[in-house]
């Protein structure tokens, strides 16, 4: 008798296998390594940014109540007491009377409250001619503006893009605290698949799918590591499978996920140890998918076809491993877009359909592939969109809005 | 007196550059290593996917005629004389009056010319019997139907991702030529910069922008060097030029690009044995970059102001540098999008702003960051997309179509 569940909805199976898996370890590295690594805590701003209140152009530091009648009739000419370039600390006080000429990036003098820039002045070596008043604070980048000492700089699950190495550094930061890479083993099952290099014996075909779910697995960053081809033999994927999840965090098979007589992916799952978490999701395609767990890791059971594995690997899995490596936003986000062209439903399953997103005169339009079938490679590329067509019987018209799962973004 | 164009617009400025850069090496890798390299030759299929028609389904192979007449009053009774697996070859043909077990994927046998899946017929071991009517290649895979033997599967110039790779490996490739990753050295300038780990004496603020370069340069698949930073000394930066210029294939800086007393960049360009390209680009942030050349390579000295540099970068570098990788589509998508909320223009100037794109309810809006001052980082986190602010002295009101390049596709 199955005791778990079966044609369960894609939100079930992504929650079952959440709970089914645990995150990566954490480690120290230098700030320069971290690129596209997810922070394992929030990363503190320990200066601020800037560090002082600083001119934002090249210019005259001057006090504001100077200059507050200054006009081409009634122009007002400052002393400058001191020139300072970025990097100078400042030696004097602004008074009334003076002013400091100033290059964009120096700390402002103490006194001083506005900076003129240079191109808004008539000057020479000694003074400085102003005709335009300017309000307090005008043309200076207060001490925090960017990020305050104690602020959150990058928080705990996000990805440290460029920008974050940028302001990280800039607080003076040196290391980070990030979750470990997670390591996926691959094995791909059918004893139709024949390996890269070999010659294509009568009836065979090439194994492509490993090369797909390695692919978008250093998309997320994670490591794969191939274990190769196995028969439809359920004691042989089993050792297989023993194997993988020695040496990885998580488990990802394709082929004999279905209910054919050749599909022992379930019976390789038990043989290995291991518990069926659910059986097939209520999507098309995705429908054949397996999800389990050996020695507490997790396994996806993908179909063999390589669009049907392709769409699961995207839904599923990708989510699944995102969360695993700590990442706090790791569902593609829902959009809504409008559909372009026609589509005729199959069968009365939710369909998933890849595609990507056109976006013109401010409307954002979803353009569905060609070559959607399930067993065509062809249709996954250039898909950064899965449009979602409801289940039931009845298809959708161009215009329609429809929601769309956005591959790039979370 | 300067013989070179000052303050061009963005385009003539990509431009320039691109005629004075070359394109990286090309060389041999295997298959497994593409992922997000580009191809340097226009990649074919030296076999179809399929490689011979095949089922869709587990079902019956049966030829059309047989059942065409074929009803619940009508049932159509067909001798099964094989069973097909995926990965076998069919022995015997299919005759009027016979059908074979066929799985999803096995190769149709010769005669039939549609499957009828299981959950359409009533069987036993020896006998299907049909009551609906199918046409002829229903539920088969044409062979080539994915891709055709001598097709282009992934085009010159292309970046090779996870569904490529999949459909590489289908196609019986085994390696792939790519261009050669770019190297890139980076120096920042600035007698104002305290290196990271360093304590921060007063008037310093910590370099940011060489890890800010580093992050984009590793989003492109470049590989950066750090050269360290330079105080505004033109001889020393020269220098340093130098260095950079015998080990990479370009240089970035930051700093000394802008009018200033302290702005050496230009010359140092020129001590260096250089050529200045450039100097200045009418658009805000970006005015202070310098586009030049030393020994044939491209040097791009940026401002050292992290937001105007990251721009900078953004829509200048980063393009010259794909194509320099061998991208063919390589200049962000320009795309139009409604503005949220109202921007106040500052200046005459093309304005660009960092911020990111809404889909809601199928249209396209522009969200600009908070922060957009040119010394600020905050702007530049999930900046994937730049608004641009058309020349001139009007602002935008919520709502108005604007353009904007869309920092992801290209």
């Amino acid at each position: 008798m199955d005791t778990y569940p079966v044609k369960i909805s894609l939100e079930e199976a992504v929650e079952l296998m959440l709970v089914h898996s645990k995150e990566t370890d954490t480690k120290n590295i230098p700030l320069c390594e971290a690129w596209h690594r997810i922070a394992a805590e929030n990363l503190l701003a320990a200066e601020s940014i800037p560090p002082f209140d600083k001119s934002a152009y090249d210019g005259y530091a001057v006090q504001s109540a100077d200059i507050k009648e200054a006009s081409d009739e009634n122009p007002v000419t400052l002393n400058i007491i001191e020139e300072i370039p970025a990097g100078k600390h400042p030696q004097f006080e602004i008074v009334p009377g003076s002013a400091a000429k100033i290059l964009t990036g120096a700390p402002l003098p103490v006194g001083a409250d506005v900076v003129i820039p240079y191109e808004k002045t008539v000057f020479d070596e000694k003074t400085v001619r102003i005709t335009t008043p300017l309000n307090s604070g005008q043309n200076i980048v207060k001490k925090g503006e960017d990020i305050s000492c104690g602020d959150i700089s990058v928080s705990r699950g996000s990805l440290i893009e460029a920008s974050d190495m940028a302001q990280l550094a800039g607080v003076g930061c040196t290391g980070v605290c990030v979750y470990e890479k997670l390591r996926a083993g691959i094995i791909c099952t059918g004893s139709e698949l024949a390996k890269a290099g070999e010659p294509l014996s009568p009836g065979k075909i090439r194994n492509s799918n490993s090369f797909m779910v390695s692919g978008y697995l250093y998309g997320i960053g994670a490591e794969p590591e191939d274990f190769g081809i196995c028969p439809d033999d359920a004691a042989v994927i089993a050792d297989r499978l023993k194997e993988a999840v020695s040496r990885c965090d998580c488990v990802i098979t394709t082929g004999g996920a279905s209910v054919g007589d050749y599909d022992v992916m379930k019976e390789a799952i038990v043989m290995a140890g291991g518990e069926i978490l659910f059986w097939k999701i209520r999507m098309r395609p995705g429908m054949a998918v397996i999800g389990g767990r050996i020695g507490g890791k997790p396994v996806f059971a993908l179909s063999g076809n390589p669009g049907t594995a392709a769409v699961t690997m995207q839904l599923l899995v990708l989510p699944v491993l995102r969360k695993m490596m700590g990442m706090e936003n790791f569902y593609p986000k829902k959009i809504q877009v409008k559909m372009l062209g026609d589509y005729k439903k199959g069968s009365p399953y939710r369909r998933l359909l890849r595609g990507r997103m056109i976006i013109k005169n401010g409307e954002a339009y979803f353009l569905p592939s060609s070559k959607q079938k399930n067993s065509m490679t062809s249709a996954s590329r250039d898909c950064l969109v899965l449009g979602e067509i409801p289940a039931g019987n009845e298809g959708v018209l161009e215009g329609t809005m429809i929601f769309a799962y956005d591959l790039e973004h979370f």
